[in-house]
């Protein structure tokens, strides 16, 4: 009997050390205004409500296809790729896991803008990497003229994330700024789209150019937000197969995208019409209540995202006061207290009823 | 421009080292007679499927509960437990590869039972962590009186990993026999019940008493086998609080678990009857098949699973040959072509027809 029944503590260190992410609020309740978590506030498409009535018992029953073959396929075909650039993946978060996990070593640095998501700090904790922060200009954009490349590399960062449209200011940084980042990096360079389906179609944005003709470049993306399917947990990598093949092959669970969320995923992006009037509806919204808040004193940076990131006027009520305000009329909006953004919102784009 | 276009490797070492893990053959044709994979051979309940119908579309344009808090509530009322001694993940695979990540550091050693589930040394590979394979002994039982305990220990095992009917001979390791092992180890025992749902009632075999007594005992389970929903992913984990704790608030990606897979989960744990019909079948079909192999003068383990491994008599063809001779009637079948297996095929208890 060896075993000391003091309370004993098993994980490792640096997890023991550690702070978990903490997700936006998810009040249970439905009559909240939910403008905190960059959810589109439209449904999913009606194809992808049918999918899912009609689908078969046996195909719960079986395991699903490993690699969600179908979906890479499709995604491979809407994107001018080949299946091999496609990995499926259990939300975007998954993906952005397996990067970490695939291309930092322990003790390696992953690279990021500051501010940025919050998670990716978190997975390099996990993983027993360094995070090293790279701080966005007072704009928000990326430090040019390989300011931002020469940190990261002369930092040792094995893996780059760039979440574009930016998250929480909503800018966009252009195909070309990316490629000349993706060719000055000794790394990997992410490029997490998450919010790119919102992006205003007249910009012609398209960074898939860059994995077909680079090799470290891999791009997220999820149909969370542009679909409406943030329940579902469905994201995908599009990259060059030297990044995707050792996620797709060793590092992935053996099988990481369920039956149902392959099937409504096919449907989803079989059928992108349905997906893309919302975000037209919520670029009319981005603009009107832009709009609307300048006139009321707010500074926000352009965004191409389903968000904007308001700053209040000096005279009136702080950021903060207004986050708590709004909750008490049951509106959720986000705020981060934390350097840069204490003094801002961040609102997701909403229904017209929810905006007004 | 400091990126030379020669072919680059990104990922780590260790990875680029690896081999994957590679699934059960899942062919599309749903013709085969399926017997490979170690799934259910009965549908899905009833109830689950209409939960899945009625699914509102509300539920997949918003996130999910991230740790499954509902989920959470009701397994530990079936299992007479508290919400915090369970931890919901995206199938029984995740939550392997979440022990791995929380409890072994790189270099450290994750102990398991040889032959075994054939993933546990490739998420020790991903971690960069060393596997430690103890044989078992002749009839596929573990070392006794302390051997198996002193060989992890000695081998500085962080994580020791049994799986329990024992993959791939059914055999059932007692409950006591596991607390003995428990309190001998210095690290967590991990015991994979995948299949602890066929165990014949008679034996009143509930592990489920360790985690309320035990500070290092986890249990795996998966509705994938039990519950006939392999295509849903969807497993869970039982342990301490100080097992679960690091694994739910730091190194579970942020959304797991989906909630699809969330709701109709509850719905499969709530009404345990229509899937435990599934497990009396597959266990009088356990029976009848392999008295019909013995007559036929297979030698087979007694198993406590969906599933048997006999070994064809010498006369007769060998194990090698008669998997071939399988899949040519279109008959999938398991073969492990390593040591302890090459003489045997592991045979998932199929319906009544199929067996026959």
């Amino acid at each position: 009997m060896r075993h000391s029944y003091v309370l004993m503590i098993y994980e490792r260190a640096n997890i023991r050390q550690m702070a978990g992410y903490v997700p936006g609020e998810q009040p249970e309740d439905g009559s909240v205004v939910k403008l905190n978590t960059n959810e589109n506030p439209y449904p999913p498409a009606e194809g992808v409500m049918a999918v899912l009535r009609d689908f078969p018992a046996d195909r719960l029953r079986r395991y699903p296809n490993p690699t969600a073959a179908n979906f890479r396929g499709l995604a491979a075909k809407v994107h001018g790729l080949k299946p091999e650039n496609v990995l499926a993946t259990n939300g975007g978060d998954e993906l952005l896991r397996l990067l970490v996990t695939t291309f930092i070593p322990p003790g390696g640095v992953l690279a990021m803008a500051e501010p940025s998501y919050s998670l990716y700090p978190v997975l390099a904790d996990v993983q027993g990497a360094r995070t090293l922060r790279i701080p966005l200009k007072d704009d928000w954009s990326l430090p040019g003229e390989g300011d931002f490349a020469d940190k990261a590399n002369d930092g040792g960062a094995a893996l780059t994330i760039v979440v574009n449209p930016h998250a929480p200011s909503g800018r966009l940084t252009t195909v070309s700024d990316l490629a000349d980042l993706a060719k000055r990096l000794r790394g990997v360079l992410v490029v997490d789209e998450a919010y790119v389906d919102f992006v205003d179609p007249d910009l012609r944005h398209d960074a898939t150019q860059l994995v077909r003709t680079l090799p470290n470049v891999l791009l997220l993306r999820t149909l969370s937000k542009g679909y409406s399917l943030a329940g579902l947990r469905f994201g995908y990598g599009l990259g060059p197969p030297g990044i995707i093949e050792p996620m797709l092959t060793k590092t992935k669970d053996s099988y990481n995208t369920d039956a149902l969320s392959q099937a409504l995923a096919e449907e989803a992006l079989s059928n992108r019409d349905a997906a893309s009037k919302t975000w037209q509806a919520v670029r009319s919204e981005r603009q009107r209540l832009t709009q609307a808040l300048i006139q009321r004193g707010f500074e926000i940076p352009p965004s191409q995202s389903n968000f904007i990131l308001p700053k209040p006027p000096a005279q009136g009520p702080n950021a903060s006061a207004l986050y708590e305000s709004l909750k008490n009329q049951r509106i959720f909006v986000r705020y981060f207290d934390q350097d840069r953004l204490r003094d801002r919102l961040r609102i997701t784009l909403g229904s017209p009823e929810q905006n007004t």
